[in-house]
């Protein structure tokens, strides 16, 4: 009898760890990875935090929502965010560090095999040493809608009970406020890319696939989104479908600026560049999200890949 | 201190129970719902038959899929696939039937609740009495590639360790097979919708978003897909985004006839009709999918829906 159950145990008041098997549910080369590491992180917090992420509202019993600020997800050639199939069992340690009552940061290293749980020591987590481990990295921020109903203007919250002041702070050398600062700097710098390597496409949101159960963009149907812009690029450049897939993502950020509405058509630019600075990459590939209409910004991203077989296989 | 952890339980030899929380990565208005309840399929074939459905394998070595042959999902007003939200507590109870060694069928029945589980009365189930019991059916057959080791000859096989003989068999009258095979000579049939009621649509596989974790067309991307197709007949006849997110999807069933790869195209035939025979249908859905280079057919799916609040709101 085979019993696959997935578990959160606790290691102490700032750390959880789990292992889980793999499911068609949480991986293959769309976003239901990243979607699942979200869902470890509100799992995580919910555990940690003395609040039930899922249902939180705010003090004027406004539902309010731990919302994706910013995400860096960290790969080997081993263990990479679209590299997992049916059945791999994975140990993912997780642990939360303090940012003030209205956010929270949340590491998970996660790695293959039935392995003892162990607590993140973040030094090491930042310095990415194992290329069998999956680093990822998940700032939130509590937010409630605000007065138009709409997802347009978001706002920040805290829900009462969110118990955050025995949580470690993270070193300040680690923060991620530098980084995802970097990353949406870069959203409103002109692109030296060469004409050729980069794209810009019109997006309609899809609301028979890109909202969350709350009515907001699903916070992987942004990855979604960079992935069809990335693959426009691709093809564009005369790359094929069957290349694309054999690209291997080592280094993913995104960096979340605004939520859209139904209706909203976003502006999506994409462009490439040789090379990267994660080991390995041989290309990297950003992707800005506007409304169209309004310009307002919706998310930088930025992937490092290493495209196996060669761009034209 | 909140500890979520879905747990699977066993009920009996042929029955499982679990309480979970839903989570963003398992609703909304798109196909994570639908995927989640395949997961818990294969959950609850792999805790009954001494068989890991994630990593199986045939007599040949070859890796053997529990693929989807057959799914209806039946709702009511009160819980329906694409109305449950961030925090619901759901309590799943699920019973496998013997169907061979080459398929097995699994019924689950989903109440809100931290409610102690149960074992599916299968005469109980197909009578669909509770308003608040979302009735899911799940026919699945063991699957491997065919020698092009492409996805588009997919044939029959079976783990050798699969041990079914404990199951119950499913009384003749509940058969899936007369349902299915209803739906699949429907796909043959000329459709008498007014021609304002029906649109013929191409829909490229999306490599980014439609393949699963071993590369075959996501069992639920076919759900995507009709959703796709639905939504565009919605607004070819004047309907709003809103008013199509406003739809209760009442009942809904597909047969899957074949696979596709990356680089097909399919052609898409979506129609609609007034009315239902399940009680509160004001609509009817049906969308056919089939290889649009080769005609070969891929799957039939009905959906019964109330369009809340009208149709043009």
């Amino acid at each position: 009898m085979t019993v696959l159950t997935p578990e959160l145990e606790l290691l102490g008041p700032d750390a959880t760890t789990r292992t889980t098997v793999v499911r068609p549910g949480m991986c293959g080369p769309g976003s239901l990875f990243v979607g699942q590491v979200g869902d470890w992180t509100w799992d995580t917090v919910s555990a940690l935090c003395d609040t039930n992420v899922y249902t939180a509202r705010d003090a004027d019993g406004l539902p309010t929502y731990l919302a994706f600020h910013y995400i860096h997800l960290r790969g080997g050639a081993d263990l990479h965010v679209r590299g997992m199939t049916f059945g791999d069992v994975l140990r993912v340690d997780s642990r939360s560090f303090a940012s003030g009552s209205e956010s929270v940061l949340t590491l998970h290293e996660i790695r293959r095999g039935d392995r003892p749980g162990r607590v993140v020591d973040p030094d090491e987590f930042y310095a990415h040493p194992d290329p069998a481990c999956l680093y990822a990295q998940n700032f939130n921020r509590w937010v409630v809608r605000g007065p138009s109903g709409g997802n347009g203007d978001l706002r920040s919250a805290s829900p009462p009970g969110f118990r955050h002041g025995h949580l470690p702070a993270l070193p300040a050398r680690h923060s991620p406020r530098r980084a995802y600062a970097e990353l949406r700097a870069l959203g409103a710098e002109p692109d030296p890319s060469d004409p050729l390597d980069r794209l810009a496409l019109d997006y309609p949101v899809d609301p028979s696939r890109d909202l969350n159960g709350v009515g907001l963009l699903y916070f992987a149907s942004y990855f979604s989104i960079v992935d069809w812009a990335a693959l426009r690029l691709w093809r564009h450049r005369g790359g094929t479908d069957a290349g694309y897939l054999r690209r291997i993502v080592l280094d993913q950020r995104m960096s979340y600026l605004g939520n859209a509405d139904v209706g909203a058509v976003l502006r999506v630019r994409v462009s490439r560049r040789p090379g990267g600075d994660v080991p390995g990459a041989d290309e990297t590939v950003r992707v800005v999200l506007a409304d169209r209409d309004t310009g307002r910004p919706l998310a930088v991203a930025l992937a490092q890949t290493r495209t196996e077989g060669g761009t034209w296989a």
